[in-house]
């Protein structure tokens, strides 16, 4: 029976993060090791200078779970160092309370994750949807639909496995579950954030400050990517490499002067 | 004359973050921003709860730059949205105390400074060295050899530009620079970091706590990569790309049944 390590960014109190790991019970034992505080937009940070502490919790459903004093990534790298008895022979993150598509994964604590347990040998799954469902929706029913989606994926990565280096990024979209159209496999698309969305403000005090983001990202539907298989209903599934060469361009770089310079 | 922004993830005083301003001076106006403190091993981290702050200091040679309470990600977001009066044309960060190889770059601030540049439009060039040169190398000498290589390939980046999506990550050998042998244009390569690099002890009160990482990275010489070029002496510039998709891979993964599940 396969050990499953579920995990998250949002937290470990996340209503996602239970209804994932209730979820993938189906398919192997589960456990649960996630941050004791809500890590978004945590990238994939890693506490290397100073100490984490464990804590034993209990999930809103009465089941064990365990908290850490660290990031996302650090879970993930504690619970392949064997700090639970055992290495889990796969990890989930989620769901997350937002979606992670196009050049969101370059921020994401969820993804993150994922990332960390590829790096760490262990074939890594990243599950998000929506905080807000469509009007007239139940989180509930957005979560259960998520998980199951992880759970029949989950299914068949520990039977096949991924490439070595290789994680899978799923999308599940915030609409009424029986208007789900199926499942996509996609590559990743373009999200852009205005780059006007900076506020300047004074404070009490008369002094400025800065505020980032708030305007909410423009998304381009291109077809096959998990931007616009999402805007069109579809479960996204983007496998994502941390191989990041970006190859066409290195053979035109290695033309540049500066390849043959000795500086 | 080319605006250059020059950010790091190690702090507004580190004096790699001098040396690299120093140097690009010589090619157009180069303006600094970086975080106040540092941040080191931060990934992609974003701001977006909190309001930011921005302070005027005094670099050791007595130049003028920007703070900021941000990350190394929320300094260029800053600068992409206007706060130092102009967007610039071109961003480098470092020279960081320490490389970036291979899978480094999912987790470095560096290369995420790069990333941030990147997906805001402007060109981003990520430069890192070691904290600790050779035997019988003043880390000065490490530091110019640095800035002069980052003024080369700033130069041919204004010229040329780059790649919708791609950034450059420059790491530089810490060994005395009359043995550099010139530049390698590489691929991603791989760079283990020891699992059992977990330590687990008692703190004195008596309560379990944890520490990752602490053991050096075992590095895997492959030829044509980052790793391999550095290890034989050669600076090694990477093109990244943000678009993660494992093309290959996804090809296969449209194959699977969950591909074909209504779910």
């Amino acid at each position: 029976m396969a050990t499953i390590l579920v995990t998250n960014d949002d937290g470990v109190g996340s209503p996602g993060l239970l209804a994932l790991k209730q979820g993938l019970s189906r398919l192997g034992h589960v456990v649960v090791l996630a941050p004791e505080r809500n890590w978004s937009a945590s990238s994939h940070a890693k506490t290397m200078h100073k100490p984490l502490r464990l804590a034993q919790v209990t999930l809103a459903d009465g089941s064990a779970a365990y908290s850490s004093s660290g990031s996302p990534t650090d879970c993930v790298a504690l619970a392949a160092g064997g700090v639970l008895g055992m290495k889990p022979d796969l990890v989930v993150s989620g769901i997350n309370a937002g979606y992670n598509l196009g050049i969101d994964v370059t921020y994401s604590g969820t993804v993150a994750c994922a990332m960390e347990a590829t790096i760490q040998g262990m074939p890594g799954i990243a599950v998000s949807s929506v905080a807000v469902p469509e009007e007239g929706v139940e989180l509930a029913a957005i979560h259960a639909k998520a998980a199951a989606v992880a759970c029949v994926l989950a299914a068949e990565v520990l039977e096949k496995g991924l490439p070595e280096g290789t994680l899978l990024n799923v999308n599940v979209p915030g609409i009424a579950p029986e208007r789900v159209r199926g499942v996509h496999m996609t590559r990743m698309g373009h999200r852009r954030y205005p780059t006007g969305a900076l506020i300047r403000r004074h404070d009490p005090s008369g002094r400025p400050y800065y505020w980032l983001g708030g305007e909410a990202p423009v998304d381009q539907l291109d077809d096959g990517t998990d931007v616009g298989a999402v805007a069109a209903g579809f479960v996204s599934v983007t496998p994502v490499t941390l191989d990041m060469t970006d190859y066409t361009f290195l053979r035109e770089l290695a033309a540049w002067t500066t390849a043959a310079s000795v500086v």
